[in-house]
């Protein structure tokens, strides 16, 4: 039992006390394939030649060159025998999972295009369901700490088939929704997100590389591109709320990832002014949009926009709410947040547990 | 001379003593014309004919269906004769000018579609001067208090023509560049920059009726509509930094109106995260992105997001400048802000100062 005094003062030179680690969730991990030859193996015939005889890759449209060669990730992050970064487990384990203490990691994976493509939607789907296969036996069955997001074609249809066939897996935890030029909020969707209430998973939404400026423009520098995401969060929640998604499935939990934080509390009183004039439009919705974000919405830390705490807390108390937030480093991407050193001094500790586990843990109802 | 001991305690029988009432500049008044009709005196014959004969009217683009007969306008601002509101000078004399002490009235019209309709731009050059010379002469010629905004084609080379032509006006005080689908930083439009620069006009960015979320997706309701706003004010402080405007034109100031302002200091600090990474990419702009928006850029406060003053000291606290900030009624729209009662108690007087009058002053440079 330690009786010495506490002491407001502290040499250099004394021992500091050993803080206990706080456990961390993070809430953004791109493990990536090899290359398409990885999802062969849960391909049906019918689609594998597509890709083994055919030579089909997805799209690529992102609309600006990376400006130096593997600047997309960290240059520590490309396994020794040059595979792609994020593909090999042993590395991602060690390098994220054990030096980070990461209690539960969630996997968002980088194969949005399955989702946010146009058309051909029965090929989309078996690509989504092999995708799903290959990280549920490469990555989860390997680590009890790895999480999963469930990966679904855009046709709403064939994606609450996914949805349920993929919903058994313990644990498979949350269902993807990338943004692109289109808006999920819309009643064309409306049986994904009766699909993941129903099995009590929350929806991700993370961006994919097609996103464009509001108003279409080319976008021609990736600085340009980069702070323009956020627009694409602000769609989807504007689309979500209006057309009352969050009525009709009071219980989802819908999380925001890698679209910033510092525009949620802006967005929440522009709209809550919108409808206390406006509402007569949308009758259907029946409680102040910025209820649903608080009650609904949640948004993670990275890229952490080099706040200082003192702004970090200015915003805190824009939010009205510190259970909006979630822990994520988007390993092994170049913008990476570690674990231990994102959020900066001047944090409450109470806040910061939530923001490193508590959020995430309520979010994914462990 | 005043003797009593002060007090902290008042009680409601006691006469308040009568404060000063500070001087107001209103950065958004949007007189209109009662009709094309008169525009008419002064189109040249060519032109005219398009409108007395052939019935042309402006692209009505607006997505969305007025929700109430006449909600467009604040229920008093119809003059008597049912002419359209914000037409009649004496009655925006009265309701405005006069009875909220107006010092200076910046005119900003709602003449936009000059500006953002596509092609046939010898006509909407005609239709920008035609504007500005009813303008002057309507409205300028009238009253010393009020002050206007160059309409101009978004062809550069004509554009350019009628920046010449009216910055003569001793109260025409600024450029306007209605917000649509296109972005003004494009090097294209950089001519119009040039002459405002040369004639040491600021640029005013007001969104117009053309205006889509990002993504492109249809918007349905008007809250949704109008909650998307502020993105394309975003696009366009994005497109103006990383296109090197400011660089080019160091003493432009650019005021963005009716847009928002809470979402300016995340814009600020995502920028600069982006650019302290990636700058590499745009070697042209020499500083930090949140430089040109702290020196360059001023931002209107209607509509107000129905802030208390505890939430907006946050805001201040997170733009780390108090000049940033101009008042604005939009008379006569429904949403009108009145000067006496925009800004919430709680903000030191000052601030209030410079909002309500100072930060405009130095933007005009009256």
């Amino acid at each position: 039992m330690n009786r010495q005094p506490k002491s407001t003062v502290t040499s250099s030179d004394d021992k500091k006390p050993r803080r206990s680690r706080p456990a961390v969730i993070d809430m953004d991990i791109h493990h990536e394939i090899r290359g398409l030859g990885d999802l062969l193996p849960y391909l049906p015939e019918q689609w594998k030649r597509y890709i083994s005889d055919y030579g089909w890759v997805p799209e690529r449209p992102i609309p600006f060159n990376q400006i130096r060669k593997d600047t997309k990730y960290r240059m520590d992050a490309r396994p020794e025998d040059g595979a792609t970064p994020g593909s090999d487990y042993e590395l991602l384990k060690r390098q994220l999972l054990d030096e980070h203490h990461v209690e539960y990691g969630m996997l968002t994976g980088w194969f949005y295009e399955a989702t946010v493509c146009k058309g051909w939607y029965e090929f989309a789907a078996a690509r989504a369901s092999a995708y799903n296969d290959y990280t549920a036996e490469h990555w989860l069955d390997r680590d009890p700490r790895l999480l999963g997001s469930i990966t679904i074609p855009r046709e709403p249809a064939a994606a609450v088939r996914e949805i349920d066939r993929m919903a058994a897996h313990p644990q498979m935890k949350q269902v993807m929704l990338p943004i692109a030029d289109f808006a999920w909020g819309d009643p064309y969707y409306h049986p994904i997100f009766e699909a993941a209430h129903r099995h009590g998973l929350p929806i991700a939404m993370h961006l994919s590389a097609i996103i464009t400026a509001q108003g279409g423009d080319f976008l021609r520098y990736y600085v340009a591109w980069r702070s323009v995401h956020p627009q694409a969060y602000m769609t989807q929640t504007i689309s979500l709320i209006t057309n009352g998604v969050f009525d009709k499935y009071p219980d989802l939990q819908v999380s925001l990832v890698e679209g910033g934080f510092e525009w949620v509390p802006f967005m929440m009183h522009r709209m809550d002014s919108a409808y206390k004039a406006l509402r007569q439009e949308t009758p259907w919705v029946k409680r102040m949009p910025s209820a649903y974000f608080r009650d609904n919405m949640r948004f993670t830390t990275q890229p952490w926009d080099d706040l200082s705490g003192e702004q970090f807390m200015h915003i805190i108390g824009l939010m009205e709410s510190d259970e909006m937030l979630m822990y994520a480093s988007d390993y092994p991407h170049w913008d990476f947040d570690p674990a231990a050193r994102t959020l900066p001094p001047g944090i409450p500790e109470t806040l910061r547990r939530k923001i490193l586990y508590d959020n995430a843990r309520s979010y994914l109802r462990l």
